[in-house]
């Protein structure tokens, strides 16, 4: 099944008289897609609507809605995208508070939305108001004092278990493919793998629950990677809804990318973030079409976000962004137990986040405070700078100050977050809830750039007759701002975890408006790049696919070297010779034996072993539907009738019995290199037409077989052989 | 020369020894570059320095040069196309001053400059300045009143119809290339084609300075398509400088379209859009190496531009876009003569600007008034609103206020510079002076949305009891922004243009800074696409390229017919059989009369012409340089030695002459697909795999060749043929 345009192509034009069985053209479990033959299928069924429009007004309004049901999927997967998004955010932001305490008035209500719909809170403490309780303030009346900081740290840490352990229970019960980010499964079931049930609907209901939970939790995590494999369940859904997409692996890809790239924009705020993440990072086959696909359905969510969230316009709340974190163990010891693994790390994160103020609050309030500026009415404890009370300077412009007290102590509470949320990310990612790793890795690149930028400013401050600052940084003047170094930071530890650049500086400005940091952006992304593919070429998601062995090709790696076709090719020297079947001379028997003993995809058909001339190519699973299928029919099929692919029925003895016909099931139009064709040259093939076997002949004669498998063995081989020369690209 | 790795790579592995011949592996103007042989040769190339590098310190210094060149590349590109933008915009501001006067302090200062430096400017009368004299005032010092008016208007035709004409003469006579925008066929070439003299240095210069003429005369056309031929003039340049680049056609396209993107970078102050034009619009091959590269060079160029051009920080300058206009005429009367046609269009143009404001000033200055709200300090025209004096909000959320006469005069104004605007750019564009359309485009989008905007204003003011209205625009409020309806309608016009949509919301966001308008800019542009592809799915660009008859596989386009290889190959039905070479059994006199007698670009090599078993394919050009090299070197080749493509020669009686070995021409592995494969596979192999001709055999016999050309004549003939099907994507 190497090709395209077999059976519903050409196979059609010989013998469109045939019957078809069923089950033909489906896939199985963990096998990988033919990309030619689902493109020649659509255009089969694109063609039989488009000739029967003709026929009738209904056909024609059939036809219509066919051709804007691509329009409509989109629609759909925007809206329910943004629906989902819009309630996990509502959801995570009651859940976190309700560690903390409750609503008296609206027990639903989270603590921001308590207190403003208070008519008791003023402007200096916007954060009180009596309707909003604490643990220690409802239980033992108490709001102060140690016993009152011990019961909420206790009940802190409770409600974070009890949050995690039903997670992880959820997870493991009901649908195990709800864990982790999904990110790399996604790209390799774009890049024609199959995962039955990884994009179900228990999984998108499980995920969507879990994620509330974990992130609620308090867990160093992200719900952006998630909220991605999320949107794609959301496009498998509705693609089932349409015949075109459901009947057809390639066109549901292309369905799934787009919902990649609204399940990004839901998760940043960021449509064209999500369209170009979509492309860079996670889609394999990405025509035009889907880019303006992609760009409305990140468009609907996106609106449907915002219309449903009510924090929505909100810079701060675009800062809810998720974590991926960037190391994976394959097994811990604690990896067997993955109940017990979730609680134990659970309760670690608790237990050391609830006393630093950096750790208690959700990563992305810290992100997005670290991002700030320090304004004239900034409370931050990272804006306690000694003022100059001779200052008559307006108050968006200041200059300079000295570092106050509140700083240093926030500079060693950062340093000790920043150590914690290395060590607890590294071991949060790879747990068997949902996961995401933007968040964390952004937060760890924010806190280093912050603390850098705090120290680059005092600097500047006491010795600006320094020669790097003389220039450009006199006194009085506002010239090093704390708070771009932290964007800075966060771009660039992402990037180096995800190897994203032009993706990562659009999300980066969506989320934060900064158009005019475009330039040092763009800057980190670029070093950061050069840095990590320094260290090794994978970024995290590669690195994924490649710990858990999936068949993925990667666009991105480059095959350099010297090999051809028949070095690759099976069989090798020394092995037996390649199961073939022949035109017309093999019994219906022959064709069992062979099927039995071997476990090979398909058979090349020549015309006589002798000849080995290349007729074309059968699908085992066709083979075997077929002889089923005719064995049932009970219409002189016996176990000695021979088979034959011809057009004409072969020449056969007098009493011989009836004849099985299966050029049906013949792709006539089978891949094919020459033994000289360099592997390069194959792979680049087998990447960009998306093939699962090639056939190789030399002078028209039939010498061999490669497999995507194969291919992918010979690269990694390869890549071990010469690990330098990946260097030199 | 279907195929890849023939004589560098598996060739090479035949027979090693003997000698390459010059001219190998370079093509001839107007052909079709072979994708997959130059990835193979740069491989090869690349393999060879890899071996080389461990052998001495030299050679791995060497190495890591040429790993880097790529990156110094970009950077080079990104510095003189950064420095040529900005020296070509204050050149442009000099040069458009320059028809209405001149600075008496320093001849070579713009109006705004001139100005700026003079102490006697005040704030209210920042344009008037003593040093600063219209042409009236110098020459016959008077400044106002009839005669004066008439000779401004006279000198600014006399300078426009100066400066366009020399600078079509510069076209004319130095560099006819440097005509037109240059889009279309930068994205032939990129898509393989060899136009030499395109990229060259003489069109570099030669357009670089007629586009500051023809900008400064003040014609419909704009400066941005015309800045990426430019740019890619540039990295055709300083690929030359690097043989990684300059020897190899694929590696040299990959630059190309990374100069592509600095192109747009600059045009716009657009580095992220740039990137996306060139993968979006221009590019065919566009790894995701080529992104990254794309990213720096036009991070570079960006930086660059600012650095040189003060006005770089103010948007007003970033709206220094540039017009392509979107009808383009083959031929009139008039194109026969392109000096003539220049001139009369120039006067017209001039005669009709001058007397209306909104036509005089330069089309960016334009597009940026029509995009500005009305603040309290606008002293615009169109700005001109009837203040209520009661009002006591803050200056900055100015209530909808009724027109006043200036904005009822500026309705008047804008509608005739749309329908002047409309017909001149049509008449432009084409001419054979370098013109874009990206500025014209958006000019006219903005001139009809900002007229739209201003009457749902007044409607909503004088009407805010309609049911449309009364939801949102309750009277006192600010609910209808004219400004935001320019841009909109800019978008939409320049996406209808050239069909652009995600780099086109993000380069207006990047032009404009406006972050919060993502959502309707979105909505246009799909709105536009759509409306737009109902009237026919070519962009401007693709039209274009039609008209001028490049072979051009355009991605976009679907081929989605039923067709078969055996319908499209050649020889058809009646036509003489296939010119072939046998592998050992033609003389090269036999050749050479093949050669002559024919014209194709090579031919299979066969067996014998009874067998018809495909050996591998010889390029014709190849095959004259073998024999011509053998005939001269004399080393017993005569007409009637035997040509032997194996490799040991063939048994020939004693007195035979000495026979020609020419293995090392032979391509081993050359494409193949067989007779049943439909030709929607075939497109989409020749477009992904970017071949020049692909051999049919069936049951691995010859039966017929398929070249590019074949492909894109089948393709416009059955489009013709099913006019229909096209719609129903």
């Amino acid at each position: 099944m190497v090709n395209a345009g077999d059976m519903n192509g050409s196979g059609n034009l010989m013998d469109f008289l045939d019957e078809p069985f069923p089950d033909v053209g489906t896939y199985e479990d963990f096998h990988t897609i033919d990309w030619l033959r689902e493109k020649s299928r659509d255009t089969d069924r694109h063609r039989k609507i488009t000739s029967k429009s003709k026929e009738s007004i209904l056909e024609f309004i059939k036809s219509l809605l066919d051709a804007w049901s691509g329009w409509v999927v989109m629609l759909l997967i925007g809206l329910l995208a943004g629906t989902l998004a819009g309630v996990i955010d509502l959801a995570v932001d009651w859940m976190t508070d309700l560690k903390e305490g409750v609503c008296l008035s609206a027990f639903w209500y989270s603590h921001e939305q308590c207190c403003w719909t208070s008519n008791e809170t003023t402007f200096d403490d916007r954060d009180k108001c009596p309707q909003w309780q604490k643990w220690s303030e409802l239980l033992v009346n108490q709001s102060e004092g140690a016993s009152a900081y011990i019961l909420n740290y206790f009940l802190y840490i409770m409600w974070a278990l009890s949050f995690a352990f039903l997670a992880v229970s959820l997870v493991r019960v009901f649908a195990p493919y709800a864990c982790g980010s999904g990110i790399p499964e996604i790209k390799t079931i774009l890049s024609g793998f199959i995962i039955r049930g990884y994009l179900g609907k228990w999984t998108l209901l499980i995920k969507t629950v879990t994620l509330v939970l974990v992130v609620s939790s308090g867990l160093s995590l992200g719900k952006e990677g998630p909220l991605v494999h999320v949107a794609c369940c959301c496009g498998n859904f509705f693609s089932s809804l349409f015949s075109k997409y459901s009947r057809n692996e390639g066109k549901r890809r292309e369905v799934l990318s787009a919902a990649a790239a609204a399940g990004v924009s839901v998760a940043f705020g960021a449509p064209i973030g999500g369209v170009l993440f979509s492309l860079e990072e996670v889609s394999y086959y990405f025509p035009l079409k889907t880019l303006w696909r992609s760009f409305f359905a990140a468009l609907v969510a996106a609106f449907t976000l915002r219309s449903i969230n009510p924090f929505g316009n909100s810079r701060l709340v675009l800062f809810y962004v998720e974590y991926h974190t960037p190391w994976r163990r394959k097994t811990t010891r604690l990896g067997k137990y993955p109940v017990l693994e979730v609680i134990v790390v659970t309760a670690i994160t608790a237990i050391v986040a609830y006393p630093n103020p950096y750790t208690r609050r959700s990563t992305s309030e810290l992100i997005s405070e670290l991002f700030n500026d320090c304004g004239a009415l900034e409370s931050s404890q990272l804006c306690d700078y000694i003022n100059d009370p001779n200052m008559t300077r307006p108050v968006d412009d200041i200059p300079d100050r000295p570092a106050g007290i509140g700083v240093y102590t926030a500079m060693w509470q950062l340093a000790l977050a920043l150590i914690f949320k290395i060590i607890i990310t590294i071991f949060t990612f790879g747990m068997k809830i949902p996961s995401g790793l933007f968040i964390p890795s952004m937060a760890v690149g924010a806190m280093a750039g912050r603390m850098v930028g705090i120290a680059v400013e005092q600097l500047a401050y006491h010795h600006h007759d320094w020669i790097i600052f003389r220039n450009w940084c006199r006194p009085g003047a506002d010239c090093v701002t704390p708070g771009l170094y932290a964007m800075v930071g966060a771009a660039a530890c992402l990037g180096g975890v995800t190897r994203m650049t032009v993706s990562l500086v659009v999300i980066m400005f969506e989320l934060t408006g900064g158009l005019e940091y475009i330039v040092p952006l763009m800057a980190a992304a670029v070093t950061s790049k050069w840095v990590a593919d320094a260290f090794g070429k994978e970024g995290i998601y590669e690195a994924h696919i490649h710990l858990n062995g999936y068949p993925f090709l990667d666009v991105k790696d480059e095959f350099t070297h010297r090999t051809l076709a028949t070095d690759v090719m099976r069989p090798r020297r020394g092995e037996p010779p390649l199961s073939v079947l022949t035109q017309d001379s093999m019994t219906v028997e022959d064709v069992e034996t062979l099927i039995k003993e071997t476990d090979y995809n398909g058979f090349p058909v020549v015309v006589s072993k002798d000849s080995e001339r290349l007729i074309g190519f059968a699908q085992r699973r066709e083979l075997i539907l077929a002889i089923k299928n005719a064995r049932q029919r009970q219409d002189g099929v016996v176990s000695n009738s021979i088979m034959y692919f011809t057009e004409d029925p072969p020449e056969l003895p007098a009493n011989s019995p009836h004849p099985l016909k299966l050029r049906r099931i013949l792709n006539l139009s089978p891949f094919t290199v020459t033994d000289h064709t360099p592997m390069e040259t194959v792979v680049d093939i087998f990447r960009k037409l998306g093939l699962r076997q090639c056939l190789v002949t030399r002078s028209g004669r039939l010498l061999g077989v490669i497999t995507k498998k194969d291919v992918l063995r010979h690269m990694a081989q390869m890549a071990n052989q010469d690990p330098e020369s990946i260097m030199f690209n």
